[in-house]
């Protein structure tokens, strides 16, 4: 398998759009707002509040991750989506854009990342990826979706040495 | 003292910009957004992501509170910004803006609101007010805003007795 991982390009929408809807995880309003980060992504300038990256494998785009500054913070960003396609899942892709964005964050100076997700079943397994991945619950907000939906708030943070291993 | 409450309008913009600037803790970034914010809930139709309550003392306008929608949850809403200019505090009127926030988010399905402050000692007073008015801490983020500055999230959630005392 030849995975790469690339800016997303405004050519690779049809595709993610493609790929979030077959997520079933993901709701119809999830979606549209996922989309609008992407088109806010693609065309925004070198001071954007969106960035993206995408997972080709062989070639084919799979998956991509959005990160973005968190405003009014000098060094903390925030993870806002990532998606992998359910056909390339299971193949260590999301392990791999998750990588590249924390090394993104760091080469632009990002000091930590956050995330929200989901307290339900049905994001267990993502919850399990991040906590693999280093990041610790530092928030828990009591049915903030929905009534039995709970919000719960990750963070990680990049020490110097783990800021100079990306560097080198 | 006479205070009234009434939504925040267009001509409300320059006294509020200089009341932002006067309250000393917040950065020129900070009003920078607050400033956005505020036009986009003047701009904002019937669905926008923000509302601007004002507070007027005596037919005066002293301070005001931008509440909206979280995205993507059922009925979970964040308190952006509170503001009462430094001549008019100490006498109840952040605590009657966060009243008529509760309410106004209340009235609208809301059954939450959260908000993040600063962890820093110029904000012991803001926690205090917060703490008081029922909120409860619940999560924390090291550094978020810069070195030794961290975020503390505060939530309060609606009962059903809240609510039905706030619509009576």
């Amino acid at each position: 398998m030849g995975l790469a991982i690339r800016p997303l390009a405004a050519t690779d929408r049809d595709r993610m759009a493609e790929a979030l809807r077959a997520c079933a995880v993901f709701t119809s309003e999830e979606v549209r707002v996922a989309l609008e980060m992407i088109d806010q992504g693609i065309a925004g300038g070198p001071d954007g509040d969106y960035w993206l990256l995408m997972a080709d494998v062989d070639g084919c785009g799979v998956g991509y991750v959005c990160v973005g500054p968190t405003p009014l913070t000098r060094s903390t960003w925030h993870l806002y989506w990532i998606c992998v396609h359910p056909s390339a899942q299971g193949r260590g892709v999301g392990r791999c854009l998750q990588a590249a964005a924390e090394a993104f964050v760091i080469a632009r100076g990002g000091e930590r990342l956050l995330l929200e997700t989901s307290s339900t079943p049905v994001y267990a397994a993502a919850r399990a990826f991040y906590e693999r991945a280093g990041y610790a619950v530092v928030g828990r907000v009591t049915d903030f979706y929905r009534p039995g939906d709970d919000c719960i708030m990750y963070c990680k943070a990049f020490t110097r040495s783990s800021r100079a291993s990306h560097q080198s």
